[in-house]
């Protein structure tokens, strides 16, 4: 019988799970909901209970799964959590912990991370080992795939993409405590930081973000319609993501570069703008590098986890 | 006995040749002239022989050696050179060609790759995986360990920290074709730009500088005199140099930062003031992350050399 596996996504409110085979079809997929009370302490004995459930209700034994794979919303080094905010976890040895819950071979590591490395596996860097992605959501994360392995970090802080510095005349502070971070300008807050300010700095000219809700969404559906705030919000957030792009690629040469999360949904009108500008600054050698969009969404985590205890 | 391997570095007139134990302990250390007549056809021989040559010399056998592990100025991918123009030479598969005149293991990449290895091996971050390092030399190379390994690159562009776009002012093109890169104010020619623009923003203030020849050594021991012009010269590098470093630390987050090349002669002061940078720069968790001085000089290239082909 194929081996399986299972790719498990821990969120704040959700714990995303998949059962795969270890191709990487995907073979059941369904959420549980993660139990922060008491310090998190429901959390792996959830996920244990729902594995073991799962494997045994699909008739397989454990020594048909090749593991367990797990992304956690915090930085792990090495399979250990030194503290996830959003689960009320302080220290947790995710691996050793819920391999003795199992018996089964568990590996873990931070979800941007392991959200790269399922677009690496099956999404939109398919086939590549070496990887950049990038994932515009309420903040910027990203993940850094080397040899087909998570870059993870001396201090689980590999592929902290947000954190670039990119401006040196922000004075307002980013949630990292610096001022001038990637995060700023180019995640959905951050656009929509940018179109408070161009809406400012220009009264006059007509804008359909003048009305309604000023959002990330808001402001591509605006450039999509050729308005010309947007236009200079959508370039000056492609300025900025397209240099920080470049400035990677210089440093480790990837195969392709991946843009996901909440405002990648742009689409297509998004990586080519990113892409001219990353062309425009990009070391000659890394300048055909494709840009292109991520393909698993919200499945991304449980791709990438399950990808953490297959070779 | 002990195995031992040879690590070479090739340059565009000498070529610095090793023979170490596979411990590291270097036992030999010369130098060929690098004959770059007839499109450089005699580099690989020259090199066949003369490690031959030591080996039998030394009283070893072939079986004796773990292999031969070769730096080249130019990228290198997956043991082929695509051209390196110091060499004379177009496309060149150097461990093949290495290979068939030697019947030894080779294994090839990028010298200043290979000099971050050497560095990570017996240097400055002896004992790190992890490590980012920069060579401010003429211009401004580097390597980026990840694993242990050098991060070569899909375009054989890995580690090229010198073309990292850092300032959007700056309108002089740099030897890439771009212009803004790092290399334009950190090099030693860079530095020596730098200074002539503040010398020439401030025709008042006293300073060494005016008089004498103008180079990075220049500035830099005027700097440790306490002159003014030098100061915000120096301020000026590291700032730039800082912010460069802690933007691929927020990416990789590295066991250890290593600067080299002639410009890191100016000692300790150097990596005191691009770490003062650095970590008004770096993410929380990449703050305390050591920036240090190489410690091989030009030994760097042949002890990464020969790791090449250790393990």
């Amino acid at each position: 019988m194929d081996k399986i596996c299972f790719g498990i996504d821990v969120g704040g409110t959700t714990v995303k799970c998949g059962m795969f085979r270890t191709d990487g079809t995907l073979l059941d997929k369904w959420e549980i909901t993660t139990r922060t009370e008491n310090g998190g302490e429901n959390v792996l004995p959830d996920i244990a209970a729902t594995v073991i459930s799962k494997l045994r209700g699909k008739g397989f034994k454990e020594e048909d799964c090749s593991g367990i794979g797990v992304g956690i919303p915090g930085p792990v080094m090495r399979g250990v959590v030194p503290v996830a905010v959003n689960l009320h976890w302080g220290e947790k040895n995710v691996e050793y912990e819920l391999g003795q819950l199992t018996g089964m071979k568990v590996r873990a590591a931070n979800d941007a991370n392991v959200a790269a490395l399922g677009e690496a596996w099956k999404g939109g860097g398919e086939g590549h080992d070496e990887l950049i992605m990038v994932t515009l959501g309420t903040g910027v994360g990203g993940g850094i795939i080397i040899n087909g392995k998570i870059v993870e970090g001396i201090h689980g802080a590999g592929g902290e993409i947000g954190h670039m510095h990119v401006d040196d005349h922000i004075t307002e502070l980013c949630n990292c405590g610096h001022s001038g971070c990637l995060e700023q300008v180019a995640s959905a807050t951050g656009i929509v930081r940018l179109a408070r300010e161009e809406l400012t700095l220009d009264k006059e000219t007509d804008s359909d973000l003048r009305t309604g809700e000023l959002s990330a969404k808001a402001v591509f559906d605006a450039y999509k319609e050729g308005d010309l705030i947007a236009s200079r919000i959508v370039n000056r957030f492609a300025r900025y993501l397209g240099t920080a792009l470049a400035n990677i690629a210089a440093v480790i040469d990837p195969d392709i570069i991946v843009i996901g999360g909440g405002v990648s949904r742009a689409g297509e009108c998004l990586t080519d703008i990113v892409g001219n500008y990353y062309r425009n600054i990009a070391f000659s050698s890394c300048q055909a590098t494709p840009i292109v969009l991520a393909r698993l969404g919200n499945d991304a985590g449980i791709y990438g986890a399950a990808k953490l205890v297959i070779d």
